[in-house]
């Protein structure tokens, strides 16, 4: 009897995680809105803190059962933080693949975190400005996102939380290394910084490279959309501080705001200069896009992420009418494969998926 | 004064040149009205014969007052044909570099002949169904185009005209070889009929050369859209018969018939056989050339070609609502290179004449 009830129980609990899925899927995350402060280059701003529980191992090493505290201990702790008042909790081993790979896309969970089979979880308030991934590589990994340029935002956000969090749980801190993450290289702060920028006319200009050179390059990372060891796709680059140590948290989101508004500048000069200088190639690239957006047929991710870089630069430039960054954004959430396959399990085959999205685009750009 | 009185002759006859090709390109040929039996696959029918005249050498190695003299002996004769009421006349050592290429493009003289420097002629009758070179390759190449699959016609027209001019005109003929031409692949009929057909599903299908091995390659030959030495663009093949010696002309047009049905029918097939096995795939390469048309702000006439022969396919199998094949005709004649030029001397330029060709098609598909 036992064994049956607690089957029910997950069951139970799988169920309620689907549709969580569910609903989170079905509306964009409010740093998407397309607002936000240089909104037009910089899509997001994001903050994540790392955090580990004093007396527990860091999960690689960790065992089920002392994960599992870890868990319950994350849990009580926010439901007495009014920060996540009509939070969801995830539980990662209740969760199915396709909605780890929804969570994903959704730059909630790292796709390292996806693969986890030991106990996990993931909290997410309901405007997805803030979430927690619990046992991921250290205990907590706490994060805020904004739209925009909008690190003191984040950082207002993620302190608040932080300082909620630490009334209730124990933290592993050294007074002389700060807190204790299971990399080194995050000891300190635990703090990273990071901002999702559109650079299509630097990128067009071959001149991204150059610009990271002459910015540090020891201090900041470039990375891909999703993160850690992923592709840049479709122009647009997540940027990170690299050095936590030794450092305040202030320091390291000036030195990034400085970073980012560079970059801000530089993509602008470059814009201004294709519009001076090769105006119509520029037209031709942004237009072929728009048109072979609102016609094919078959549509892979990575086509219409290049796509959307191209029209969103139009948008920007002021080429191309009635399209804004939100419907923009929304064709970039809702088209990934997993918020497709979640929607509809037929779509399992990628194929499939493609003529789907090409439809999906069509509908929402005609 | 005779030297001055010569000079503005030769200048008035360079005016009426110019007024003629000015006309000209205005125009679509009436080959390209898009209207024919077998209109969706076949584009266009031609006839030519070649004919010397008795008594003077072939034009490469006639001197120049020979040359003239058959010039003046082919205009006379025309003059007196009815088939050339209304005619027009252009000598082409008064005809500029950029209207001779207009008469490439308008497949009204061979590549060949538009490099020529001695005396020749070309004489065209009003809907171009009907022109003559003369001292191209032989002294007269007589030339009849008919659109869709009008082999018949063409004959009926050009044997008509062929009667007319030798009541005129004194040929080279022997009991034995048939008519005497320049090149012996040539003497006999002195015939050579061709088809220009659109290929696009077998094009796609990888299937042209093969069936082109099985429809005993020694009797045909597959050219390029402007003929001998030319590419194949747009997936339209010029395939003409290569055998004139020891056949009748019926026979030749006969045998040339049945090779365009069997195309035909190759291509209707292929046609069907994408349409059940790879729709989609098939829809999306139609509508993203659509898509490219309707959008691109530089467009270079091959890859206008290629597009037009994507989106020919898609109006042809009803995939496509508000276009004709006479609106893709007028698009692929009038955006050639020297058409451009010849109604706008800027367009000296190639990328311009992209930008201008772009905006053409935007106006017309649109």
């Amino acid at each position: 009897m036992k064994v049956v009830r607690k089957t029910a129980r997950i069951r139970s609990e799988k169920q309620r995680g689907v549709e969580i899925i569910d609903q989170l899927i079905k509306k964009l995350p409010s740093w998407a809105s397309g607002r936000g402060e240089q909104g037009d280059i910089l899509l997001s701003t994001r903050i994540r803190l790392a955090r580990n529980l004093y007396g527990i191992p860091f999960p690689s090493t960790a065992g089920d059962e002392e994960l599992q505290a870890v868990v319950e201990a994350v849990e009580k702790a926010c439901q007495q933080s009014r920060v996540f008042d009509g939070a969801v909790y995830l539980y990662l081993q209740q969760t199915d693949e396709i909605s780890r790979k929804v969570l994903v896309e959704r730059r909630l969970i790292s796709p390292m975190f996806a693969e986890a089979k030991h106990p996990g979880m993931v909290v997410i308030d309901t405007a997805e400005n803030i979430s927690i991934m619990v046992n991921e590589e250290d205990h907590l990994r706490i994060q805020s996102i904004q739209p925009g340029l909008g690190l003191k935002e984040a950082w207002r956000v993620i302190s608040r939380v932080d300082d909620e969090l630490s009334e209730h749980l124990s933290y592993a801190f050294s007074e002389q290394f700060g807190y204790l993450t299971a990399c080194p290289t995050n000891t300190g702060t635990g703090m990273r910084a990071s901002i999702l920028i559109h650079l299509p006319a630097l990128s067009i200009l071959d001149e991204v490279e150059q610009i990271i050179r002459e910015l540090a390059p020891s201090e900041i990372a470039v990375r891909g959309f999703y993160g850690e060891g992923t592709e840049v796709i479709g122009n647009i680059f997540q940027i990170s501080n690299q050095l936590t140590l030794g450092r305040t948290e202030t320091a390291i989101i000036d030195r990034l705001e400085v970073v980012a508004n560079k970059f801000i500048e530089m993509e602008q000069e470059a814009r201004e200069r294709l519009l001076k200088k090769q105006r119509v190639d520029l037209e031709d690239r942004i237009y072929r896009s728009l048109g072979i957006l609102r016609h094919a047929r078959i549509m892979s991710s990575l086509e219409l992420m290049n796509h959307l870089s191209m029209v969103r630069l139009g948008v920007d430039m002021g080429f191309i009418d009635g399209l804004t960054p939100e419907i923009l954004n929304e064709l970039m959430i809702f088209t990934q494969p997993a918020h497709m396959q979640k929607l509809d399990q037929r779509l399992e085959d990628s194929h499939q998926r493609d003529v789907v999205r090409a439809e999906m685009i069509r509908q929402k750009i005609h």
